[in-house]
């Protein structure tokens, strides 16, 4: 097994000599094509002559020159290396973030019925082992090993602190649905080589994959929940987009589901906007944005 | 227990005396309140004294005059009656119907797993009761007992008519989906008296109701199924309103949730267009129908 | 000068005698006409004869029966009445919530120009006092006196937590901007009165009149403001409606416009969802509300 | 005259030597250009190298690698052929698509101003045989030679099985509508070369012309038509788009017209499906299609 | 045959009496059911008691009090009248108006297939009857006898002097296409007593309408037309209502369609405000215009 | 100094040798780069070899071959030129389109707040100086040194004719605000070498920045201006986009915004299609323009 040697946040501009992974064969650009490459430390665009043939998922040792792009001249084909090396990953301490969401569980997930169903997926070491990898989306936000857990924590946070400023009339049913609201992700993408959809999350989507689980629980669990715990629960994960048109089956009728969706959009939308800043100078225009359709002045 | 002596589609103009279910309060005209009432044979809108108060269930006689409305100056409330008097009911045999339904089924419903998946449902007495007393929504399309059945019947026709000219790659997929398409309504909807939705219909909604329903059974039958056969399914359950804004979690993105929408959109329009039909003389506009966003010319 | 002897917050439901003030007029119900009356302590809709003629502003004492609505039967008007007892006002001490938006502009407006730039508004007192009566809107989210006051803190606390967590570049640019967002609604409507929008509100709106107040203070403080402060600061007020369908004459392009028009949102639907709440009991469904497009499961 | 001697559809992937017609410039691809090229069995992409200048409308001999596309080296040009040889064609015979059209027609157009009206066109040798080799579109569906009756009669079969399934009042109007609906299409484009708008197309589009030509047939017959049997027919072609934004000058407002409607979009939609499924191997995702908005599972 | 002795325009507020016919049935109001009424000066909203049953067409002499509305305690109907009295007619001569649109003819109108056209229509006797007593619309501007004229020659002025501000390649086909634009309009709708659709209105409307009367007069000619000019001017009516979504069959893509189209859209909105100006007093706000989707301040 | 020896709209086809300003970098094709080249007389799209890097705002001599484009194979960066020689310039003298402007004034503007308020601007050396080389847009319409002079009068103009024609009730307001509209363009763009946006112009826009430049000059003249003049003035500037989703804080609610709107979007459009023309020979396409969403046929 090859060492990785240095990543991708440590390289300087200049010569470089670094390995990567193939994530997505971007365009042809002259007689170079534009690959998407990435390691544990984040993800880079590099130019790559079109005679060499790379496909997602391989894993390369390149030399060449990086300012804003990297400018490849050669190219090596790895076989021997530690995937984990490759998928861009959360900055922080995975084990810290789940340690956050179970202290704002412990503090709103107090109900017998509500502890039942959380510990049903947050202690099965299965469950834990997918959500703690599980990735926020293919090249949205947090788009990373991790990226679903952080999520979860944004997400259950701004709830919690949305109940408590307004009275929500049930926190409990508010952070626990945020906690859930996003599981479906673990099987609606595939993060064990370069991120990418699952068939099942291209015909069914995060959200009612969701559902699913949680009704699979409930039975599962086979206790006399009440009706309409569970009815909340569903609904919360069903209409967590808000509107039709963002792919909600229902459009958002709950207090409790009204916050979910704000949650969810702030969080991802300031995750999103904190990766654009890592790659923008102070006082300075972003690049072009296509999925918020702005570039930003940062 | 009294028995019902005439119905609505037997009523002539001029003076009547029938007994009817209170549906819905509409809205208030001078000194009388318009209200939609119904029996087993259908719906009229009648024009009650405001200071006759009702509530949506009831069952009274009345004695008035019809003509385009029904002008109330009399009203007694029955305590003893049949309901199955008073819920608007489909026209056709239901056992016909099933019977088609069935017919279709034996052609097209053939695999193994496709039969067992079929006959969770189809063979289930405690379902099939429910299913057969379905309705095809409180006020769209189907609105009557008995609605969802032949609804159900128009669309596997239509599916496993355009799977027949248009070569569909897999016509049990297709009309096995359309059978179960609309399953979720069965616990979306509340038809025991006047008809409307449940908690769990308004905060999930009978797609996402419906997959839920399917996976049950594929797990309850806990056999071998195709991994394939399984997602193919549910995302033509997922995807059979087609696209966002009508409330699909995900655009259809396959020949067969393309095909069964269709064939969805196509018997519920012309369904409501033969209620339209009832109401409207040869050669005459129709009222404006908000649904449908026009009058027709008939 | 009347005393007012009861609020309709404590309005019992049954026989009542009350003074309030006409608010509206409706719609005409049979032979009762619909009005928007309201003291101090809120709003209710009452049927007055229509022979009764009324205008907005005039202050009543009637008696009737309370339940839903308030059936008036008998009228009198009076000359002789405190106005501020007749208008919707906040729950809250004004003069508490005012020190709440002062504490996070101490902890968050530290730069001498920020500084310079609050005081010259909240440190005059005839701003300061408008300012305090103001109202959040004629009719959406925080209607009554004291609603501007009220929605400003928690945009601004709101706008702070978010800065916080997701590490905003310019937190006071931020927090100052939420300060400042909505001062055009001071001059955008009357509240002397039952609230109506200005002759001025109606052509321009708060964002064009709030940014011109913001530039007439800079150019009365006449000091050497950096030049990119105060385009951030007018570029916030401008853009915080967030996208062009909600009046926003530019798409917001800046995190800190971003955090305050989430922040806006957020406070003013969460406010609007609470109004809702104090006239629905827990686990029903409130009215259809028009703004939200729906009703909600409370 | 060269004889034609291979043909796209039989086209191994390796070494090819082929003749065929250059239908469209698509962009430049590094030194190679991209063009759209065809024969009478089908279209592919072909990257000949920039320096060889090709126009649409030119027929070459080239030699070059066939696998997703052809990567042409070798390019002859030839004067000297047989245009039919070319052009996209329909894969049935023209003559047994025109006995499928007359069959229906025989059923369903049997009142004598209604087999008129049909012999106006279908009998008149001029108009069939440009109606036989009308096209559908120039790239959406049924874009080769014959495709605008196998539309049409794709068309005029799901339009009298819906009219029989739902009971249509006027089954031959909507039938004979069918038959019509496109008709304009045969001015609307120019298939006589590598197929493209006219002017008339552009400024008028085939509805606008296909009421004309009715309206033209009606004047010409001279007998005394029915003037609702007249309206309604031009009602059916004006409306067959359904909706403004699709392009149809009136909201489809007639059960007739409606049902064209639905007829003419899954016709269109499923033959459109089927060129991709041609594309597309079993159990894989199709390339991106632009008009549906979504690649295919197929 | 009764004298008409008074008309609306010359109406005091306060007692009146005055004959004029019934437009259309508004809604009902407490006891009275409020009707559209107008003669030939204008029209009028008025309150009936509901016991008096009236239909569209009827000529009434009624006895009331006017002031916003009429408020009318009395009712005769009257069967001998002249139509004429009764149905909203445009202020300015007629004639006068026929003068102004000939002189833009005679200025712009000059290449001989040109005027041969425009004379095939504008020296008809038939048509111009039509033409002089056409209506704008129903409802929306130029909602009166003359009211098609005085439109088109609005149109005519507005397209001659745009064409000549911006060096329109082909005025004559702009102004030709402008004074042709609407014709279809005298099939669309009906005049002879209170202003409806027609049938043939109401399934093609007045485009489609219009282009076969122009196709219809080429061939009539039987002239050699240049075959640009003929799908030019065709093109200009086709698309005079610029985009899909206002019911044009094609985008406007003709610099002399798009300058038509700003000339009509301009035309009849400055018509409507006017209709609007005479109903609201100068410095204040005029109701809420349904169309428009606001109310003006003017 | 260099002396600018032959300018583009001289330019024969064949080879040319000419100076030229590089205003932006388009796209890269194939080993060449395209980029938008200036001088005063018009801009043109040059491909120039890849490894020669260039940077917007240089001015270079070139030498190559023009047909549609101009294809470069020498490239000389000049250091010493008269920036003004290289900057698109409108046609028309900037003096005489300023006499035209003053002509429409002194007939409209004539009260003595109106011209007060005029000659704050217009008489004031500093903003002419501006104003007279204003652009009015760095890409759309009039995108030329001299174009906001040529806009502002061609809307003036139109909005005179408007308001005599439909007799607006206060042609003053009108004409003045037609003057006035733009004038944030000075602002909002820098045309001091190739157009682009200010950060004001980003974050503000040229609405809300006009706004304020008339909020100072009433301040400044500091006369008893009437409040409505005040008022109605500032709301046209606000509402002269007429729509939201164009960027209008305010849909536009008053006759002359409405009027100024309609002005605006005529000049606008016309002026681009004028431009289109000039690239277009007569009775053929133009190529297809992204903002109109459509080619033209002219």
């Amino acid at each position: 097994m090859t060492d990785k040697k240095s990543y991708l946040k440590d390289l300087k501009d200049g010569s470089v000599k670094i390995s990567l992974m193939v994530n997505k064969k971007l365009y042809k650009d002259g007689n170079k094509m534009l690959y998407l490459l990435s390691d544990k430390s984040g993800y880079i665009n590099a130019k790559i002559p079109v005679k060499v043939k790379l496909e997602p998922g391989q894993v390369i040792e390149i030399e060449g020159v990086k300012d804003y792009v990297l400018d490849v001249f050669q190219v090596k084909i790895i076989e021997d290396y530690n995937i984990d090396d490759y998928l861009a990953t959360v900055n922080r301490n995975i084990d810290e973030i789940m340690e956050d969401i179970e202290a704002i569980s412990r503090e709103c997930i107090t109900s017998p019925q509500g502890k039942m169903l959380d510990d049903y997926f947050f202690k099965d070491e299965k469950f834990l082992e997918k959500f703690k990898r599980g990735i926020g989306g293919v090249s949205m936000h947090h788009n990373y090993i991790g990226g679903l857990a952080e999520h979860t924590f944004g997400v259950m946070y701004l709830t919690k602190i949305l109940c408590d400023i307004y009275d929500c009339r049930r926190r409990e049913i508010a952070v626990l649905s945020a906690k859930l609201h996003d599981i479906g992700k673990i099987y609606e993408m595939d993060y064990s080589g370069p991120f990418k959809y699952t068939l099942e999350g291209e015909l069914e989507g995060h959200i009612v994959i969701g559902v699913q689980m949680i009704d699979r629980g409930i039975m599962d669990l086979n206790i006399p929940f009440s009706e309409e715990f569970v009815t909340r629960i569903k609904g919360c994960i069903t209409q967590h987009h808000g509107k039709l048109e963002y792919g909600s089956p229902k459009k958002a009728n709950m207090e409790e589901s009204i916050i979910l969706n704000f949650a969810d959009t702030v969080d991802a939308t300031l995750n999103k906007i904190n990766q654009v800043k890592e790659e923008t100078k102070e006082g300075t225009w972003s690049v072009y944005d296509k999925k918020m359709e702005t570039k930003l002045y940062l």
